[in-house]
């Protein structure tokens, strides 16, 4: 078993309102960031975990997104590639 | 000017306390997924903005990272590639 870190990128779905993301960019434009056309605000999470192979850990993690870490109604999540991380258990 | 998108990752700086990163691997574990060594919960930004190049558009989501959406003491922020959008003003 070796310690891979998988980050995933978890955001609102295309045409979900995003009252979060609507509120930075008023704040944004009130600094004056006014070329903003839209922002969207989702969450980053990175997960180490112990795996037997990169795919193995992506095939953990998506399915980790898919029971509690996103919610399929209003998010999409996107996995990165796997990286091999240092300390591992082997 | 031109639409372009520059996703934002934010992260906990290494050594910050993570409650929210703590709550979720206990949630995932009560779950049966007993291989994890770490969660980081992070946010994940999507910026739209006009500029006149890639590089302005980096520029612009970097001094907004500095200025509202990143917290320096206890965050780091990445900024991925821009991409140019469709419907961008021309």
């Amino acid at each position: 078993m070796q310690l891979y870190r998988v980050p995933v990128q978890i955001i609102p779905r295309p045409g979900i309102l995003d009252p979060q993301g609507a509120a930075v960019a008023g704040a944004l434009r009130s600094l004056g960031f006014d070329t903003i056309a839209d922002i969207r605000v989702g969450r980053f999470i990175t997960v180490d975990v112990n795996a037997a192979s990169a795919a193995d850990a992506t095939s953990a993690v998506r399915s980790m997104c898919e029971k509690l870490l996103a919610n399929p109604v209003i998010e999409d999540f996107v996995l990165e590639e796997p990286t091999l991380q240092q300390g591992g258990q082997s």
